[in-house]
């Protein structure tokens, strides 16, 4: 044994167990406590302050305001050093090729994101931002908090348990917001070409209108129209509010299931 | 026996054969499983897309990107050949007269509508739209699936179990409305003649506030108009809550005691 | 007896009878089958067609559509009749002095009412519309049919039950309302002094916004404005659901108890 | 003994007594019966109609309307004398240094508050606004009525309970949000690029649209933006609508836990 190969083979037991240690903590979105590893939380942080920066970029009057192109370059860096470990931590090569087929395979669909996220980063394209988001919307699906995980059981039982309701409240909804586009089609249609003049366009003033945004953009201008407007305005919140108040009640009645025992 | 007579005889059994089966599958809107027939759902499909077309037809800016005549001969086609075979199907006649009095009773009300339609699509008028509609609800109505019919009549039941409270939340809901047209068109009708300067016009404004649509075309712009309009939106949101409160209500109520035992 | 005194005699009872049939019919707002007398249905449907009447009255387009003046006639000699009769009915006299001391007390309000809404219909004012509004709302406080009655009993408990929470409730919407006005007007006072120049004018913003109405007359411009509005209109919808929710717990509680038993 | 001495002594007693008397009505906000003593519902008066003032001051239409500078010397009278009068009937003395240890802890933040109000009435600084009404916020903590408190531990507990399920439907909510910013954005970016240049204008709509205010500053023109907005603000009601539910049935059920026994 020579100190070299002791030192080497140290070396190696070293990264061994920094490796298992790394693919603990990036695997341990959701201990049995509820919590993520404190090296996840790193990560999710990067991926929101990226994703802040990135909106804020878009924005024309603050774009001078901050050094986007170092932070970019910055977060690229960060991206690909996170895809090189994972792929590392969990495989024990550094490059892809050959690495894919030992990953398990939930871990595939991270680094086959990464690839895309790190790839868009270092092309500096600027629409990479809808695929970060992506990545966010992966990881509040592997944030299984329990306490979370729980309550989207509930949501999805409620929504489940009353399907039949529901879609009935949905399909009366349609009814009404299609029948009142038809409505102020044929009576202000003429009058208002541009705001009433086919029936798509009467839906988007249905829309604005059942749902209480009132853009203000389009209302109808006739006697006639208003009637009808103000009877579909009055009957529309009672539609509107069905499906939520039937959404309420399941939820009432699922947790209160849940919860009783 | 000639072999004519048991060809025809064998044709004659077949077309019986498959007029029993048409017979069957047009009747079958509603199985015992909450399922359509194959043959219903592709006739509510076409009805689907030629309601779609007829919706985009409308679309000034559209009219040249489908060919839209053509679309039209196709459902004139497709719904005079179902007039005909669903006359056929219950009557074995192809004319009308004298197979009415043959039809089953519940037949009758889609056969008539369904002449309405084609009589309409075959004259290319433009505005047979709404007719074709009825018949989607009519269809609805058909389409008594085992789940939806359940909610409907929870529904149902739930409006008239509160019946009182509703008719005197929406009693509160209309004094309230007219308090506020009436309010502002005393404050307001001078300076403003053309929003508020009668009582139905301030009740244009009263609807698009207390629904809080608030489309804007329509405002007070006194201290006390503005003072008014405050008063009568916060009281507004609570008095258009309680229909949809209490209807809520009484849904958890209902389908409490429905799904209890 | 000469035949004069007996026939004399016959009127007044006569008379007599139909006082008391009058009266009887006049006092029956609410017969414990819960259903107004024909006499007092069809002083209802007039004082209504004589509301909506007055309503259209004020519509300028429409002025000369109706005979208006002769329905105002007409509604003040159908009035003035009633006021003659009721007052005959309860008390045996045609006059008002000395005649209000017989009247039951639950009479004297009703009958003075009608003697303003007479006097003003008489007086063709053209504002009297107000009284008559006011006639009607007694006539639904009248009319105590008795669900009504036990819903508008349900709807005081339900609020009395929770006048705590309900009152946090409103206290909790009143701050954020005033937080948000006073923010608004910190930050675009001095850039848009119409429509944030003080408190008040904010509080108008503050408003429109929370109620979710929105005119769209007055908006923040800056981007720490628009900042805020979007904080406080996103925080707004949850403590304007507050009393809404609070206050349909409610029902839903005391009807659940009221219906048990 | 002189008469003199009887007479300090007398004084002395006497002021023993008033000193004593003001500590307990001071000290009183919340009695076990609910109620506030005499002087503090004077005090909250005052503070009330200072505030009222103070918003009302800010109108440039009104500001000669009332003698602002007037009412403005007699609050900083008023807030001064009470400070002076608290502070020596908690510790006996008339200025503040050395009396501070003296106080009881609780005493220690009115007072503080009230020095801070006191300069800048009297130093009629025109901004010193938000200092009077976290003074009101103050006497509402105070403010500790039984039946306010316990309303209050019912809310912060049916919160608390339903934790998990408020959080999740706010991440929906907030994803919802910045889906709509993000689809407009890059739809209608470069066609509007005031009002969808960026995410964050972006956000701006998202706010306005999905809280269904509608203010009308912004919305969509082209047709895909305008079927993108229509399917947003659809699916925004039921998620807007999930907090507002969850916590009206966490409320239910804590006020169901709460009076049942």
């Amino acid at each position: 044994m020579t100190t070299g190969t002791v030192l080497g083979g140290g070396v190696v037991r070293k990264l061994s167990v920094i490796r298992r240690y790394i693919r603990r903590a990036l695997g341990d979105f959701s201990g049995n406590d509820g919590t993520m590893s404190f090296l996840n939380k790193c990560i999710f942080a990067v991926i929101a302050v990226s994703l802040i920066s990135a909106v804020i970029e878009t924005e024309p009057t603050l774009q001078n305001a901050l050094p986007f192109i170092w932070l970019n370059v910055g977060f690229a860096l960060f991206f690909s050093a996170e895809f090189v470990i994972r792929l590392w931590a969990f495989t024990g090569r550094y490059h892809i090729d050959g690495a894919i087929k030992r990953l398990p395979p939930d871990v595939r669909g991270i680094l086959a994101l990464d690839l895309v996220v790190v790839s868009f980063w270092v092309g500096s394209v600027s629409e990479i931002f809808l695929l970060r988001f992506l990545r966010l919307v992966l990881l509040i699906r592997l944030m299984e908090v329990p306490v979370i995980a729980a309550a989207l059981r509930d949501l999805a039982a409620a929504v489940y348990s009353r399907r039949g309701e529901l879609a009935v409240s949905l399909i009366f909804a349609a009814i009404i917001m299609f029948v009142a586009a038809v409505a102020l089609y044929l009576i202000e249609g003429r009058i208002q070409p541009d705001a009433f003049g086919s029936i798509p366009r009467a839906l988007w003033w249905g829309v604005a209108t059942l749902t209480t945004v009132g853009y203000g953009d389009v209302f109808p201008v006739t006697a006639l129209g208003k009637c009808a407007a103000a009877i579909f305005a009055l009957a529309g919140i009672g539609v509107v509010a069905l499906p939520a108040g039937i959404f309420a009640s399941a939820l009432v009645d699922r947790l209160g299931k849940t919860s009783a025992p």
